[in-house]
């Protein structure tokens, strides 16, 4: 969670005005169509507060969702090495995040989107824009496909986690990451770049 | 859900005393180490009342989950066939269950469970004890990898559950059924009866 690094009474309130216009924003209009001078104006501060404070609209997004893990840092490593192997790179990569300290920020966030419509939301366009977007622009596939791969692969990912943090159903809770990785990886693959059809 | 059958005021609460005491034992003890004998004990009834109102321990179990499908009907349709194409015969009766007007009752199962670790208990029971158990017992492979293949199959499925139906992910949420089981199938199917490692 960000953390406010002034002194000032103030600073915290405006913070907290501008993550609350950016979540209603994100949630009402989606990542794309919402803008940082829109957000600005509804906290009733400059944008160029909001960028001082959080810089572009990808962080803004993270750190309205109070996500720990910049999708943008960690997808480029995923994809480094191209699409050979990328089922199995990106399931380790999502295990290492979830297996984390900060994997705890994804079990609140799947309980809030599950009971919350509005959270929800902001999930689906954090999926979309923040991980699967920078995945699948990588890929050497037909364009038309893209969407459907895309939610197929957070079918099974998102499924992982709600398996092995939330219902916590043995074995996969406790499984060791690698013959997860192992087992899941071929399945997240064949979403990426394989054939969907029988 | 059970409707009560009789008039006297007292049916209706029995009912209710006899699903209570079932959820809490199904919840601390486990499905299998639950007997309905303690569980009459609990409620105050003869287990015999038990048996009556509600026939067996798994349909006793079904009753208390307001669960309103049979796996114990579902699953043989599955199974009819034998192992090849169980994959994408699990995941169109899991769709056709799904997308049903009483799959409104898996999307409240999933919610309760996210938010509240006794229903994500009786979840984790049920999922085990009434559905992956009796398809495992049917398939030709190691017994050792039995559980592992089987929460391997849950994770793909609540995932498809989860985001076709509570969270509303697009293009999945709405894609046609059948293009789900020729991409889902495969998946399931090599969970079930393939190789786990690369």
């Amino acid at each position: 969670m960000a953390r406010r690094t002034g002194r000032r009474p103030g600073n915290q309130g405006t913070r907290e005005a501008i993550l609350d216009a950016a979540r209603a924003a994100f949630a009402e209009r989606g990542f794309d169509a919402a803008s940082i001078r829109a957000i600005a104006g509804t906290a009733g501060v400059d944008p160029a507060l909001v960028h001082h404070y959080f810089g572009s609209k990808d962080q803004l997004f993270l750190a309205a969702m109070n996500f720990p893990v910049d999708p943008g840092e960690v997808v480029p490593r995923v994809l480094a090495g191209g699409q050979d192997g990328i089922g199995e790179r990106l399931v380790r990569t999502f295990l290492g995040v979830w297996d984390s300290p900060v994997g705890g920020a994804g079990v609140a966030l799947l309980r809030s989107a599950v009971s919350n419509e509005w959270t929800a939301r902001l999930l689906r366009e954090f999926i979309t824009t923040q991980v699967l977007r920078r995945v699948l622009d990588q890929l050497e596939v037909d364009p038309v496909e893209l969407p459907l791969r895309g939610s197929l692969v957070a079918t099974q990912l998102i499924g992982l986690g709600m398996m092995r943090h939330v219902i916590r159903l043995e074995p996969v809770a406790s499984t060791d990451p690698e013959t997860l990785v192992a087992a899941i990886g071929p399945t997240v693959q064949r979403y990426l770049t394989g054939s969907l059809s029988t």
